[in-house]
């Protein structure tokens, strides 16, 4: 997994690093970057979008058989407050695996000296490559 | 609105261009980088989000009153088919503005020589900033 | 179709009623009743969305092979305009038919005399059964 | 709370009892029954969907000040296994409330004997009425 994680340009562009994996449980966490943020100085909703996804994405793969690959469907995500800190953390979190279909929530938490508040909840749904038939 | 854009520095890392705005609708281009892109070669399903989401908002703010600011109350996104090609063209539409919250859509094409296909479709709720009261 | 649909009870129990098919297009009548309200006289949103679900489900399986189930993985509404009028006509359709998965997106209007009104907006993902293997 | 919702029509209609509520959670119940089916004998998504949505919708009022109404403005759905069994318990939750927006999640878990099932989650934004101002 921290192969893939690795192998993944976008989280190195963002500077995000894969911190915890454990069977259906994922952390991914994102210091504050100035190249990060939207119009009011906070972190645009699509660079804590992208964490979360990715916690949820690799959190869906730790449950799934070797030679599998994971791909999402779809997210829905709720921003709670304004992204600002010095660190975000994302989890992502399996709550209904499956053989085709897995379903994740994810959540980012914002942490600043002794301070943390949640940014974003996501719901979402992984699907198992070779499984994938969009096309 | 271009100002804003401009101020946008997570754009400006991803690459992203503002290319048409009209009353309710804005477009914002994305040309494929690697530095997008996520484990298997496609872009990221954050990246393509954060366009979609900034060309959303942007919409949306095209229709408030001067002074006013936009903040993404929540999106959701169906991702239809790997996001892989040349460019990425997000749309953001407003469906229905209001004084506090505006629900808008967006849709991301991805183009390739003389081909395109729909990579991804949002569905969001957009709120006018000073209105903005989760605190 | 019209013999699924005939075989919903909770579309009779809504009183709703199949009034187009096409492919790929479906159109479900509701008639404004008393018994459909919430506690400020409008229709309760979970009526708008079994309509909308129902049109989308049925959209999808319009363009399924014969012998084919479907079944609703998630959807996203969004409700624009409170649900007054006397009647309310939701129209499910495909946007991305694929082998497995089925993204649409669905609309519910009222209708009251002469005017219409857009109260909800659906986007939602459908699973051919047989594929179905969250269990 | 309680007069509020036995002024809910469509809890009626579908049998639903409000059977728990303390400051930011609420509980709905809904025995099974044929008249809320879909074309597999399981309860329809839409009844699924109005039960989960009553109850956030009522744990985001529980909160708000006297005089206040709660509008749902969207909500997001998944579903996890077909709704089967005696009852269905829907818990609603306030996750971040607001004077304008409060952010809620939702489970139904299906029961049948000593068993119980998750059928579906909801993540979902109300808003105070009288800030609605969609019009």
């Amino acid at each position: 997994m921290r192969a893939s994680f690795d192998a993944q340009p976008l989280m190195r562009t963002l500077g995000a690093v894969l911190t915890a994996v454990e069977p259906g449980v994922v952390r991914i966490e994102l210091p504050f970057s100035a190249a990060l943020t939207q119009q009011h100085g906070y972190v645009h909703a699509g660079a804590i979008t992208s964490i979360v996804d990715s916690a949820c994405g690799y959190a869906a793969y730790s449950l799934m058989p070797a030679g599998a690959e994971v791909l999402t469907v779809e997210f829905k995500v709720n921003l709670l407050n304004p992204a600002q800190g010095e660190r975000f953390v994302a989890v992502g979190r399996v709550i209904k695996p499956g053989r085709t279909l897995t379903v994740c929530q994810g959540e980012v938490t914002a942490l600043a000296g002794n301070e943390h508040r949640t940014v974003a909840l996501m719901q979402t749904t992984m699907m198992q490559i070779g499984a994938w038939n969009h096309e």
